[in-house]
Parts: C-alpha cells; sequence; structure tokens
C-alpha cells in the first residue's frame, strides 16, 4: 500500500485540493479517541460560504402542516444533546484503488472523531409537523455553485443529500458545536448536520433548508456523484451511499516505517463501523498468513471508532513485513479481501496491507 | 437550422454511427402515415444480438406468485392486437442543439411510426401472478456489453428500463411484428417492447426478461443516461424520461430547399404528442411573426403521428424565409420556443426555424 508521495502540508494536515479545500489528516498523527478540531480532515465541494451567525436561517418546508423558520440564537434554546461521532469521507482511502480513480486521492486520513452538540432534528421535525405521507428529509447546505460536469444539472447547484424519515427521527443532529466549540468555517459554521453512521457526505454543513418530501430525493450528490452499483435480479441499480463500512486501519508504525528487529512495538489504530459496534480487531504481521486478535481499548460508543493496539514482537533478522488490520462487528460483518467494483470510487473498506522495515 | 452536412447513406438512411449501428431517415422522404420498415430509424446501444426465434425464451419474474418462461411459439398462440404507434428517440433533433452536445447526433429523422401486432403485456403480468407491492416492471433486452463510461456499473451491461405497473398493465405490447412482417434484426428480432407515448428507450428490443418490482428501479440505462432534471422545491432531481413531448416537423420543403415565388408550395409534416391528441398544428412562413392553421389529415389515433399540410403562396420577389411550425395538443400543451437547459440532451422539442429559398 503505497499513499502519494508528494505531500504538501497545510497546518500539519494533506493538502488534497485547493480549489475546492480538501484537507486530510496525516493518520499517524493519530491523538487518541478525539480527533483535535484543527487536525480533522476538511472536505469541501465548493468555496466555504461565509455566513454570519446573525444572518442565518434554517427553513424547515415541504410535506409539513407548519412550514417555519428558525435562526441560530432560537436553535440555541432548544434541548442540546452532546455525542462522539466518527465521520469518514466516502472516498477515504481512494488512493489505494488500483487502476487509480477520479477524485479526492484520500490517504487513510479523511475520517475523524469529535464531539457534537446540536438540537435532535426530531424537535424540528416535530414543530413542523411531518404529513403522514413523508418518507424522506432533504437536507440542503449553503454552499453551491457550478459544477463542469456534463452530468451535472445546468447553472447554479447546492449541495444536498436525503436521509429516511425513520433516520432523520432516530439520531440525527442540528449541531452547532464541535469538541465544545462553535463550529469552525470549513466545518460548516454556523449550524450542520450530523448522520451518526453514515459517510460524511450525509451530514450536510452550512446546513439552510430541510424538505420533507414523500419520494425518493434523487439530487446530483444521490445519484450521479455519492452513490454505487448495487445488484438485485442481476440488475446494476444505481444506489446512494448510506452506511459506513466496517473498518480497521493502522496508524502506527505507517507505511514505510523503519521498526526495532527483536523488540515490542506498539501497534496502534482505529476501527470503527454502523449500526452496530466493532467487537474484534484482528492484526496479521506476516501478510495475512496467521492473525492475531488486539486489544480494544475503551468502551463501544454508538458510531464512533474504537482504539485498539497490539504488542508486536518483531522478528530477530532485518526483513520488511506486511501488517494488516481486519476488524469485524456485532453483525458478523468483517473486511472484503479484494475490492468490489460495484462500488466505484467509494466505500473503499477491502484490506489494506502496509509494509514496514524491521531492522 | 443546420443539421449536419457530410450525411452518409446507407441505404437511403443517414449514418449516425457504425457501432454500435444508429441509422437515420431523411425526414424530408417522409412517405405518410406509416413508415417503411427499411426506412425506419435504427437506434442501438450495443451490437444487434442474433436471436433464432426457436432458441428464444422471455422470463417473467420477480415480485410475482408464478415465474415463468414462454417461448416464440407460444407466445404467437396468444391472443394479439395491432396498433399504429409512433417511435421517437429521446435524442431527435439533438444536432440543433446550441452548443452542441455529446450524443449522437440526430436531425429531424429519428421517428417514424409503424404498425405493432403483439400480446398485450397484462396478459403476460397476470398468468404471473404481481404480488401486491408490485410497483413497476423491469424490461430488460438481450442487448449488452460493455461501457467506456466511468460511471456506467463494472462489466456486463445489459440494456434495461422500467415503466410503472400502471402503465405495462395498460397498452404496453410485446410485439413480434412491425408493419405485418416478423421483426427485422435491427428492429428486435424475435420480440421487443412497445411502450406507446414514451420515447423509444422505454421499448426494449430483443426483450428476454421481464422483471416485476416493488421500488422504483434505478440501472444505468434510467438514471445516468436517458434521464433529465426536474426541479422541486428549487432542486434538480434526476429523472426518468418517460413521454414523448408535443411536437410538430416539417418533411418538406427541407432546410435549404428552394422553392418558386409566387407559387402555391404544400408544406408538409408530422405532429405528436402523447396521452392526448394533436389538436392544432400551426405554421409561420415569416419566422414567428405571423401563424397560419395548418390541415390536419385523417383520423387522430392514440399514441400515433398525424399528418398535417398547407398551402403556402410563395412570396413575389426572391427571398430567404423562415418557416417555423408549433403543434398543440388537447391538453393545451404547446411548444417553448426556447430550449430547457434541464432536459439536458433529450426531451427536444422546442421551436425549429428552417430557411427556405423563393427564387
Amino acid at each position: 500500500m503505497k499513499a502519494e508521495d508528494s505531500q504538501k502540508l497545510i497546518a500539519g494536515k494533506i493538502l488534497r485540493g485547493e480549489s475546492p479545500l480538501n484537507l486530510e489528516m496525516p493518520f499517524e498523527k493519530l491523538e487518541g479517541f478525539l480527533t483535535l478540531t484543527e487536525s480533522f480532515y476538511v472536505r469541501t465541494h465548493f468555496p466555504i460560504p461565509s455566513i454570519h451567525k446573525d444572518a442565518w436561517w434554517l427553513r424547515v418546508e415541504g410535506d409539513v402542516e407548519n412550514s417555519f423558520a428558525i435562526n441560530y440564537e432560537q436553535l440555541l434554546e432548544l434541548a442540546s444533546t452532546t455525542i462522539p461521532m466518527t465521520l469518514e469521507c466516502a472516498g477515504n482511502n481512494r488512493s489505494f484503488l488500483e487502476p487509480k480513480v477520479k477524485g479526492v486521492q484520500w490517504g487513510l486520513g479523511a475520517v475523524g472523531t469529535a464531539e457534537w452538540t446540536g438540537v435532535p432534528l426530531s424537535i424540528l421535525l416535530d414543530r413542523a409537523g411531518m404529513k403522514a405521507n413523508a418518507s424522506e428529509v432533504i437536507l440542503e447546505g449553503a454552499d453551491g455553485g457550478m459544477l463542469e460536469d456534463p452530468k451535472s444539472p445546468p447553472g447554479q447547484l447546492k449541495f444536498a443529500r436525503s436521509i429516511p424519515i425513520e433516520k432523520a427521527r432516530a439520531d440525527v443532529l442540528v449541531a452547532y458545536k464541535m469538541n465544545g466549540s462553535d463550529l469552525a468555517p470549513q466545518h460548516g459554521f454556523p449550524v450542520r448536520a450530523i448522520v451518526p453512521g453514515w459517510y460524511a457526505m450525509a451530514s450536510i454543513k452550512w446546513l439552510q433548508r430541510i424538505i420533507v418530501t414523500d419520494q425518493p430525493f434523487t439530487g446530483y450528490y444521490q445519484t450521479i456523484d455519492y452513490a454505487y452499483w448495487k445488484r438485485r435480479a442481476e440488475v446494476a441499480e444505481l444506489t446512494p451511499l448510506t452506511e459506513m463500512q466496517v473498518k480497521a486501519q493502522i496508524a502506527k508504525p505507517a507505511e514505510g516505517d523503519v521498526v526495532p528487529a527483536n523488540s515490542g512495538v506498539r501497534v496502534q489504530g482505529t476501527a470503527w463501523t454502523s449500526n452496530g459496534e466493532i467487537t474484534k480487531v484482528e492484526l496479521s504481521t506476516d501478510g495475512g498468513s496467521t492473525w492475531n486478535d488486539t486489544n480494544l481499548l475503551g468502551e463501544p460508543k454508538p458510531n464512533a471508532w474504537r482504539l485498539w493496539e497490539f504488542n508486536w514482537q518483531t522478528p530477530a533478522a532485518a526483513r520488511t513485513q506486511t501488517l494488516i488490520a481486519r476488524a469485524t462487528d456485532s453483525l458478523g460483518r468483517t473486511q472484503p479481501v479484494e475490492r468490489d467494483r460495484d462500488r466505484g470510487t467509494y466505500m473503499i473498506n477491502h484490506l489494506l496491507p502496509i509494509e514496514v522495515e524491521v531492522r
């Protein structure tokens, strides 16, 4: 496994694109269960909207009894909750795909865990009063612009995504704090959605509109982009990305690192899934011939990653060793060995070997 | 209005692509209400499947009580019906779009009317017994292959499209004759679907499978291809193409033709719509300043075009005249003046002026 070599760092993060701005955490800098806000990866699709919180309104409309708009001050008066949650870009690990595919060439670090504070979306939906036919909720950001893709709609486009009503009611947050502070501009200031367990494209930043609808939403970022092929009756159907797939990543040592021979080396990483919890992370230090259980640290928390570590007794002689981590969750799901090409450029969770030098 | 000039003719039709084969009728060769099979435009997406009728089976499966397969001989024993129907390619007139867009550069002739003989699809669906949750019917052809589009599903793809249950029951045919003869290979031999009033991509050729389903089908030719952008709550949603849009076309005179000054010149054409009938075709001979009612010929037939003509008294002096035809249907729908860019490369029915030389 080889990420891109020429890496330009911006405030400690790897620059993956300037316009729009895309920044990745060097995953070997993993700090612990929570990722510092300044270390957290940044994914944008358009210029970062400049929104003054006193000028911000969130509209709730569509198939509801009472459309309304709420401002920042009013939102902060509502009951709130704080949860730790892992956000992973749906294209995390893309740079490891062979052959190369289009899209931001993320390595391991388009993932992070933060504490998010916000108002349960269900409170806003209850205030609006959803009609009986409501089936989905579209979340729309203030970020937008024109795309060059001939498959995109003409004119201005806003970033928007939908989630089913059941999910919207269950645990989605309308969040205004990240790790205890106001959201940073690049993380959605003043308000963003947090959709637990789903790839991060669903956690709409710069949230400005919530549209309740009675039919499947088929916007650009739900169909042409951020979708994959699912087979039914032997026919491939275009399907919006939703839940994160079970995955373990090795943070330390990193690809190409040199570790001492005949020593105890602590291998560390994280593992996550959705709709379940990580029950096992195995590590192979011999390219997958044998596997060892690692130690899971802390307590499991829903939709947040879990740290793991393993004390590796390195061989006595100098050689290249191939390390592979493999997670399994409480639903028995584990990581595939081979890439499923129906997933296109997304949902990359097959096993990713790394090589380290024992000297 | 200027179609492409360099036109290679194959058996009297304009070659628009060799592999896959795409052939257009020169629209000025309009023969009458019915289009001869050898004049009929040909649209293919893959090599034409070579199917022996004794080896052909049609499977009916999915959300049904009794899946079954039927062969050619058995199909011909069922009750059949014969209807005239217009088929128009969803990209007909594409060569007139400015700026140029990708896709087969059809002029006016990717449209034709034939008599189709076949078994009502409802008979086959009744035999299978649809489950209560059934909402759509997927029609799959034997034509398929690999696409280069990175947005396409990996591996082999078959051409497939869906129609709602109500439409499937109403008037769709499983057709085996065109203009009284067995289907030609390029028109779907041995059996194709005929979906009245819809753009022709729905009238699946080389039909081999009918899959009843309980959810919206999102196959490649229903989403990435053959779809357009429909706005709802100011948000563009990717929407499968369905019904043909109201349209009149001038067959004679054609663009650039020379007509005698101070004479009676017969202007002829066709007009069609779906879910309604053509009630009026107007013709302007002065670039849209004034409009004249034309004579509609014959009787209206559902989902088939109607011929029209107008006796044009040409001016006394030599000049260039701009002719425009405009159809209106029984639902009051008429042709827009300007192109709606949300339609992308499809559903082209805005007014198309042609220029003729009066001498």
